[in-house]
């Protein structure tokens, strides 16, 4: 379902969402819905996934969501949600096989605390592309991101784990991810070289079977970035 | 305690945070850092506030909090919780006394949406005093603030409530509060004339015990944020 075409203005609006199921308005390259698309497959739950042509949104879809961001969600009862982690939050919350969120208040909050601060780095996935893009020298922002980085890395050092809540994969790492998936795609996989704990976690992210579910292969987010940067950005490139 | 003065670099660092009680680390026109005190008011929690000089950070606070901002909380097991709403979270779910933010997974994710709204309006909280002040025209920010505080409006059309959540106050209403508290300060009241259900809100807000228990007088507020705008802030102004 998630290689379905996207749907542009003008298109006949799905039908309603089944019984049982949740529906994820999203956008095959977009870091965001991929984060609701990674809790979807790693919770086991049951949906389908609607593409949405960013430049050309439907009607019937900004009806659902006059803000038209993806990832959006909607319920078999009708409820729409959109901001990434608040999606995310809200999917732990209703299904609780596998719960992504720890129990604890403060380990709870500790997630919250490094989701802000990743915040903040996200910009950089974004600047150094682009300034790569279009010819500038993106050297200081490699330094600035590397000692992003470099925080990260001392998270998992003080932690002493695979994983940035633990032995095991928890919601902050699916936030984080689909960030990192792309470094390769802009050749950005040298920024990970001074910090070895980081790399690592990168590495056993990659054998999760929920990011092997909601990947691309780097030829496909290359074609598509491509079409991206050149302003006409292809959604439905590599189907 | 709220009314301590600031410590600032160099001060002697307080005692420990007392068993069954929390401390806050504040600055009292902050109103982030209000928006946790509204909660610990709300909810009757045990709590000290230790004022920090912005300008000038103690060492021990700086070596709880590495990034210096207010508010933080810090618990008598030394866990340190910092970011606004993360404290305000917390806060909700480890006292079970009044619940703030509701248990319905929708109903929270969209107090959550609602606040993501709102952290695009803040801005023009600072921006519009700060051109005030420097003599430019603020008119065509006022606009747009106008046209915020509309849709804000519309909300409370839609749902009917007196507050944000309902009929009575919750998480939503005290984190959008120390905003509106200021409107009085830099003289920006007109801007919710247009918006009366939105006016009506202020209103109730400002008769709930948690907002007067945490409130200055506007004289206050108008000593303090002329010493700010001078760029050299008083925060003990009026003890």
């Amino acid at each position: 379902m998630a290689s379905q075409k996207s749907f542009a203005k003008g298109s006949a609006a799905p039908g309603p969402v089944a019984k049982g199921s949740v529906r994820l308005y999203s956008m095959r390259f977009c870091p965001f819905a991929q984060r609701s698309r990674l809790i979807l497959n790693a919770k086991g739950i049951k949906h389908d996934i609607i593409n949405i042509n960013l430049k050309d949104k439907p009607e019937w879809f900004l009806k659902r969501n006059p803000l038209g961001l993806v990832p959006t969600l909607e319920t078999s009862t009708g409820e729409v949600i959109y901001e990434s982690s608040i999606v995310c939050d809200y999917l732990d919350e209703v299904y609780p096989e596998r719960k992504l969120l720890p129990s604890s208040p403060f380990a709870k909050a500790q997630q919250k605390m490094l989701l802000e601060h990743f915040s903040k780095v996200i910009p950089y996935f974004y600047k150094i592309p682009a300034g790569k893009n279009s010819g500038e020298d993106v050297s200081a922002l490699e330094v600035e991101l590397k000692e992003k980085f470099g925080k990260l890395n001392q998270e998992l050092v003080n932690k002493k784990t695979k994983f940035f809540g633990g032995d095991s994969i928890t919601m902050i790492d699916y936030m984080m991810w689909p960030f990192f998936e792309r470094l390769d795609v802009f050749d950005m996989k040298p920024c990970l070289d001074k910090t070895p704990e980081l790399r690592k976690w990168t590495e056993c992210m990659s054998e999760d079977p929920a990011v092997k579910a909601t990947r691309h292969s780097v030829d496909t987010y290359k074609g598509f970035y491509k079409t991206y940067q050149a302003g006409n950005a292809d959604y439905d490139y590599g189907l």
